[in-house]
Formats: structure tokens, C-alpha cells, sequence
């Protein structure tokens, strides 16, 4: 399960991403913030760099100029041959992956945050990417502990296909952190204080691993995604209905089978026909109307995760 | 007060336009669908005809292409002479103004009414031109008394400058429905619905008064815009802080001197220094932010409104 497993090293080299989408303003804020006073971001044993991920796409509050960055990061991409023509956000992948990769090599930082907003009602949502290290679990538990107000949830994205395409998987080990709801190009304080809350936790934590101290085995839930629903389209391709408004806002509840899923305009309700309940999440996330995707579903599962050993002196003395 | 007074004659001429705004989506899928189905638009004394306002708004699910098409009805613009640069808002504008005005004239639309959203708290807000009919007070009286579950309430903007700018001011008389909180891009069913009741509801109100019904005189509640609030700015005109978390989704609720307006990033309260209390809306709008637009304040104020009386049965036979 754990499949990107983790060097029994300190975290020395840790950077914090906002505005990979352009339009999501509590990373765009922070990270310009951390930019101009990084003392948030600075630890005794390491000092996490903030980067702005498409300054373009900031620059025009869109999420992206030509396309998505947090699908960019394939090795097809990567370690193909620039050419003038390439679209930004693919010119742009290729420069982070300078500065924080290259991935999947022993160059890479040893971390990466990347902070993400959603218009769904997700709340604080912690995401893992479809592989991830006992170290990233620990990280988790250490939020949630720390910042019970918030009851972050965390949720596991298995993509359709082997590689992980986001930003955080240029870095050996990495986590998202998506809140909301918050629209688009709207930053909002109480959002930003939860954001800001987390990735000062997350420093925290990373301080605390660097110095030396074991964490013990816990369980945890995490949501696991199974697939996702599209929105109902007419014959032209255009939506034929809206997310009911009984699902609606209700992200991560229960949506058991024979529950309305959509309202129709012609007034007529779909229902859920799936044979299990499952979580749904994402809904009505804005960015994903181009792709006709109107929610996703998870199931909720309970892991066991094992202790996370101290470093041994010898390390730890190498800060 | 009342500038535009209205002739004692049915109206038969009325439009009803949405994507004004290209991603304010109630308006956008409320007009494509009575585009297919235009029956809800229809009574016996006339028929409304929906526009889509700015399709390559729409198309690409933005505010605008070039210029802001509610800003672009100007006599100036609609009245100089096209040229192969001009922006596509410029030339929608002229396009619309052919279609259902000109602006002033005798031939232009009897009614318009004008679908909108925003991020803001708004609830469902009726938006008058600064000049006003009485006719268009006691649609709005009747809109509220229709829907009492939404707690509609009655902006005035006043402008600035003398001339109105706004799509509803190309008909002799025109309204805009404001609702709100909806993410850009996103469609919610509980808006969707809220808007279209609305919009039922003023076609029935249309055909009351075209079928000679009489309206009594009135006392309401409106709101007038006294001026805006900007976001406050570093020394290179960035954002310096967010709108206050107690200020934010307050929109109409009292604004008393010395409460909390910003959360400056440095974690500073920014107060409200006015000298008496007013009443904010548009508290962090995602289009406004171009503009450094915080929110605006308004007075609440009573009006008397006389009575709406009915047609001469020479006209509704006219019907």
C-alpha cells in the first residue's frame, strides 16, 4: 500500500505551492505573502521555499492559460523536447520540474504542499496522491490532531491511470490541501486562516520528524475514490439538469441508493442507482463543468497505519 | 423621483435576457432552456422574448471577452460608428440595441428584465436604474409579495455619471434580478429555481396590469447606493487584506461605525470609520475585484409609492 516509501532522512528541502490554479486565491495569497516574509515557513532544521506555481494564470485569475498544470507532470511531458510552440502551462511544468524535480529522481525536494480551493463544501480536505509514504499518513494525523476545529478529512485520488500527473508528485513525497467552499477569484479570510493554519501545522510536524521524534501507529479513515458521476447531457451535449438540491452542499455525507442525484430542467429528478452508499465529493465543483463531471464518489475505509520510527541521532545531527 | 414615467399603454413588447455575464449561469441555462420551451414566457397579452446576451461570453464561460458588456450601453458607444477593431462587447452592445431598442427611442422594448448573479450574499435582490418608473416599484412590490420565502429586497444604483450604462436601460423600462451566493461557473439548483419564480412571477404581473388591473398605493423598503469601498492596497496595488470574517455574507446587515471591515494580512483589523450606520452589498464579489471593489454601502430608506392605476379598457381591448 505504501508505495512510495520513505528515507529514514531529516526533510531538508520543502516547498510550498499556491496558485496552480490561478484562480484559487487562498494559495495565490498566502504564497505571496510567505514571498515577501517567509518567518512562517522557516524552521530550525529547514526552510520550505513558496513558489507560485502559474503566475500567468494568476496574473489573468483564470485556472489556467492553456492547460491544467495539475495534469501536466507526465514523463511524456517532462522529458519531451521543447519546442516553440509548446502551451505555457507545459513549458511552465518543465521549469518546476527543474526547480523542485526532477521527479521520480534523487534530486527531487524532499516535499511538496501544494494548496488548492474548491467551490464545492468540502471543508478541509487532505489529499493524497494514488501513492503515498507512512511519512504523508503521519502528516495527515498530525493535522487533524492539531487542528480539530476543522475535521479534516482525508481523501486518497487513484487515478484511471498509473502516473500521477499533479504538481505534488514532482517532489519524493507530497500532499494537497483543497478547501472550501470558496469561489472562484474570491479569497475569503475564514478559508485563508484554515489554509494558513494547516501549512503552519504541516511545518510543524516536518520540524518535529527532523528532531527526532517517533510517531505511533494509529488508525485513521480516509475517503478512497471509486469513480465519477458526469452531469445528464441533452443530445447537443448540453447540460440537461442541475446537482439536486438534496445533494447539493452535501459533500462526504452518505448517498445511499434511490437518493436524487440530479434535477432535471423539465422538472423530473435522476436518482442514484448504484447498489452501495458512498461518499460523493467535489460536487459542483466549478472547474470540472468542462469536463461534464459533477461529482465524485468514494467509499470510506479505515486504515491501519504503523509507528513512524525516530531518525537515528546520526541524522538528525547532520541538521 | 420617478424619471421614467410610463405610458398608460399594455406592454407587448417585453425581453427577458441572461448571460449578460457569460458565467453567471441562473440566467445563462434559465434563457437556453426557454429558448427551447418558451412557454413559461408566454400569456395571452404578449409573449417575452429570451435573449442570450453575450454568447461568447457564455461560450467560454467568462464575465466578458473584451469589455464589460453591462457597461458598454452608453450613447457613445451605441451611437458611434463601428470599425473593425472594436471590441466584441462594443459590437454585441450596438447589436442588442438594435434588437431590442434603440435606447430611447419610441421603438424600443416596452420591458426588459436583466438575470444576474453574484458571489455575494445577496439573496434575491431586485436592481433599479437610477431612474425608475412606478410602474417597475410596483413589479417589485408584487415580486415581493409573490415570493415571500426570498425575502427579496430593492436595490436603487445610482450611478456616478448621469447616463446609464446597464443592458436594462436600452428598453423604456427595465429591472435586474441580482441572486446570489453562486459561484462563477457554477449552476445550484436552489438559485435556478429562485430565479425562474421570479421571472413567472413578473410575467404574471406584466399580464395583470395589460388585462386593466389596478395597483394600490404602497410604503417599501429600499436600499440606495451612497458609494463603494475599496479593498485596502500595498504600495504596488496589491491586495493588502481580505474583506473581515465578520463583515463577510453580511450583505444588508447594519455596518456600524468602528466595526471590523479588513483583515489585513498582517493580521490588523481595518474599522469602518463612516459617521452613521449603512447597509453593505456586493461584500466580496469575484467580478469586482479588477476593480479593487470591496463592497458598496447603501442607505435604507422608505419610499411611498402611489397607486398604479389601470388601463383604459380602450387600451387592454387594444389587447
Amino acid at each position: 500500500m505504501y508505495s512510495s516509501p520513505m528515507s529514514q532522512k531529516p526533510l531538508r528541502r520543502v516547498v510550498v505551492t499556491g496558485g496552480t490554479h490561478g484562480n484559487e486565491m487562498s494559495g495565490v495569497y498566502l504564497v505571496q505573502h510567505w514571498l515577501q516574509d517567509p518567518r512562517e515557513l522557516q524552521r530550525p532544521s529547514f526552510s520550505a521555499m513558496p513558489v507560485l506555481a502559474n503566475p500567468e494564470a494568476v496574473a489573468t485569475c483564470c485556472r489556467y492559460i492553456d492547460y491544467d498544470l495539475n495534469r501536466a507532470f507526465t514523463s511524456t511531458i517532462l522529458n519531451s523536447k521543447a519546442t516553440p510552440d509548446d502551451p505555457y502551462e507545459v513549458r511552465r511544468a518543465r521549469e518546476l520540474n527543474q526547480l523542485v524535480g526532477p521527479k521520480s529522481s534523487d534530486q527531487a525536494f524532499d516535499f511538496l504542499l501544494d494548496l488548492h480551493n474548491t467551490t464545492a463544501n468540502m471543508g478541509a480536505c487532505l489529499i493524497l496522491e494514488s501513492s503515498y509514504s507512512i511519512f504523508t499518513l503521519h502528516l495527515c494525523h498530525y493535522l487533524k490532531l492539531q487542528n480539530p476545529d476543522l475535521s479534516c478529512c482525508v481523501f486518497q485520488y487513484l487515478f484511471s491511470r498509473k502516473e500521477s500527473l499533479g504538481l505534488d508528485s514532482v517532489a519524493k513525497n507530497g500532499l494537497t490541501l483543497e478547501l472550501g467552499p470558496q469561489p472562484q477569484g474570491v479569497l475569503r479570510a475564514d478559508i485563508y486562516s484554515q489554509m494558513r493554519a494547516l501549512v503552519i501545522s504541516a511545518m510543524d510536524f516536518i520540524e518535529l520528524f527532523n528532531q527526532g521524534t517517533a510517531f505511533p501507529a494509529f488508525d485513521m479513515e480516509i475517503y478512497k475514490t471509486l469513480d465519477r458521476v458526469n452531469f445528464p447531457l441533452t443530445e447537443d451535449g448540453a447540460l440537461a439538469g442541475t446537482i439536486h438540491p438534496q445533494l447539493q452542499d452535501q459533500d462526504l455525507e452518505p448517498l445511499k441508493p434511490g437518493a436524487p442525484i440530479f434535477k432535471l430542467f423539465n422538472g423530473e429528478d435522476v436518482l442514484y442507482e448504484g447498489d452501495s452508499t458512498v461518499f460523493p465529493l467535489f460536487i459542483n465543483e466549478a472547474a470540472y463543468y468542462e469536463k461534464h463531471l459533477a461529482f465524485m464518489k468514494s467509499e470510506k475505509i479505515t486504515i491501519s497505519v504503523p509507528a513512524l520510527s525516530a531518525l537515528t541521532s546520526a541524522s538528525t545531527l547532520a541538521l
